[in-house]
């Protein structure tokens, strides 16, 4: 599966400094596991993208008024100004709960096979049901969630005009749906995609030997694919458990999901575009370093010993994965009117 | 002091219609006590706004990491997508704890001749250094903010780049004087400074009615200047007493900053810009509906009976106050790094 010989990363330097075959031929190797991002919003399944609605779900994305307190949007936690996360173990939420694992960067998460750590949401539109209800984020109702924007005229017409062909434009599946749509506009070219794309020097040398490092070590049988990981499911821990703090023996992964024994700590395996950006790291959130959760990787899924070198190099090429942001201009919001549900803070305990 | 003679809304509507030499008094009038925004970014004293500094100061305007938990941003409460406040009764902050007061808009803010609503700070650089270190608000220490700023060479390049003869120029001081800066450019030009401008069309027959009412009503005695509000202190209760869940017994205004028994009860008169949509009202933020704060007003200030058309044109006046956002593109923050303080949503009870 990883036939390609380990070259050293000097001796890569030098060949690709010369233009050479090799680096032509890394490239087609690359080309095997990865793709860039596309130039063009993606599509998405029963969902057409318009740009009505894609200026809908940002405005939506980023209101405090979808939740119960009025203290938190979708962007609390995904934060677009800090690669798509909010930095946290795990984030805070409402009444000050901690929520259970570490928050997913939301850039180029359209690409991703399914959301969450576990995968229960199979599309963007599933996930961002979640959060808007969960107890502790930001614990609302779909029902209170459609009067708070039944009750804003100017959101009925961006409904309206979002929807335009459906009778109840204004329901929670297309508050989700609308999300969903501004959603798949957060794609972030690195330059590992112009590198893909055929500009050589895109990356540094030191870069495209950790991408073979990569490659050869086998962390690509996991992480491959657009996002360089988000497709697939497998095991954490599967050479060598890691420790109760980065793997706490509660939280069985995938399991809750399928209930299946096979499936007991078993984790979508992370997307690692903006990885070098959104620490910490794993689904704990407990390790802030990029090169301790590499080495940690290397151990528990490889049961490889890298060399301090192919770590630090490895660490490089995940940095030639960070992006640039598409510009977003913060919206300004419909104001409540009377008939807008009061924010309540209050924590009901179940 | 108000020497107008009211002019029934009817009467005004047609006067105006034609254009006359009233619409013309009614400006002369206005402009007696009001001023129109100016169309440049206002000097600052002590602080020389630069495009360098007005960049810096947004990046920490919208950065959770400011706060101890990094939950909480100025934005969080001073919401730019909402008017510059967070149409909450008062905030939840650090803990999940609840401010004093309600947040008043920073949009503006700049004009006021003092912050907070006892002015205790003297300008918006001493103003922004208060909530970062509220314990009930985002709890945190200046060092603690200068090692986070310290922690990402990006944030030290801006700094040096914003306060360029400085030895030190990363300091909790520059910090506040950064935010103020990109707060002086936080203008909301409004229907009524086109008016106010000579522009007959800006505002309606009702707004102008309401306008007129206003002044001749005596709001205009507290509520007036370029913010129609923001620059004086006031009795809250100067003819009647507003009920306890309107004025909380508890707290006494800006008796607590001059500690003189003149000053229990008083105030710095909200400015009025972009009221409309910035709801719930007054310092205690129990009143959601304008109508019924202008109504309280009216009573408590004035001890004026206003007719239900004369409310009305009141509060279509203020809306005529509600300004056009300046274009905000949402910042890409520096990324933390290992030297980067951990954020802690550790309550400490002191």
């Amino acid at each position: 599966m990883f036939p390609k010989a380990t070259l050293p990363a000097t001796a890569l330097a030098v060949i690709l400094g010369a233009q050479s075959v090799a680096a032509q031929d890394l490239r087609a190797d690359a080309l095997e596991y990865f793709s860039a991002l596309p130039s063009t919003i993606p599509a998405v399944r029963e969902n057409p993208i318009t740009p009505q609605k894609i200026d809908l779900g940002k405005a939506l994305f980023f209101d405090p008024r979808m939740s119960a307190s009025g203290v938190f949007s979708c962007n609390s936690c995904h934060n677009l100004a800090t690669g798509g996360d909010d930095n946290l173990e795990t984030s805070i939420g409402h009444g000050w709960q901690k929520g259970p694992r570490n928050a997913p960067t939301v850039l180029n998460a359209v690409f991703n096979a399914a959301q969450f750590w576990d995968g229960r949401a199979p599309d963007l539109a599933a996930q961002a049901k979640g959060p808007v209800q969960a107890g502790v984020e930001m614990a609302n109702t779909p029902d209170n969630v459609v009067a708070t924007l039944t009750s804003m005229p100017q959101y009925v017409a961006w409904f309206t005009d979002s929807f335009p062909d459906e009778a109840e434009p204004v329901s929670f599946d297309n508050f989700a749906k609308a999300i969903e749509a501004y959603e798949a506009t957060l794609l972030t070219p690195a330059p590992f995609d112009a590198w893909l794309n055929g500009n050589d020097d895109a990356m540094t040398g030191t870069e495209l030997a950790g991408l073979q490092t990569f490659m050869d070590a086998g962390c690509v049988a996991c992480h491959n694919g657009i996002n360089v990981g988000g497709h697939d499911y497998y095991p954490f821990g599967l050479i060598e458990k890691p420790g109760a703090e980065v793997l706490p023996e509660g939280d069985k992964g995938r399991f809750a999901v399928t209930e299946t024994v096979d499936d007991e700590y078993v984790f979508r395996a992370a997307p690692l575009r903006n990885i070098a950006v959104t620490a910490p790291y794993f689904h704990s959130g407990v390790v802030w370093d990029l090169k301790t959760a590499v080495e940690i990787m290397a151990t528990s899924q490889l049961g490889a010993e890298l060399s301090d070198e192919e770590v630090d190099n490895v660490v490089a090429f995940l940095g030639a994965l960070t992006g640039e942001m598409p510009e977003v201009v913060y919206p300004v919001l419909p104001a409540e009117t009377a008939g807008t549900p009061r924010p309540s803070g209050e924590v009901i305990v179940e």
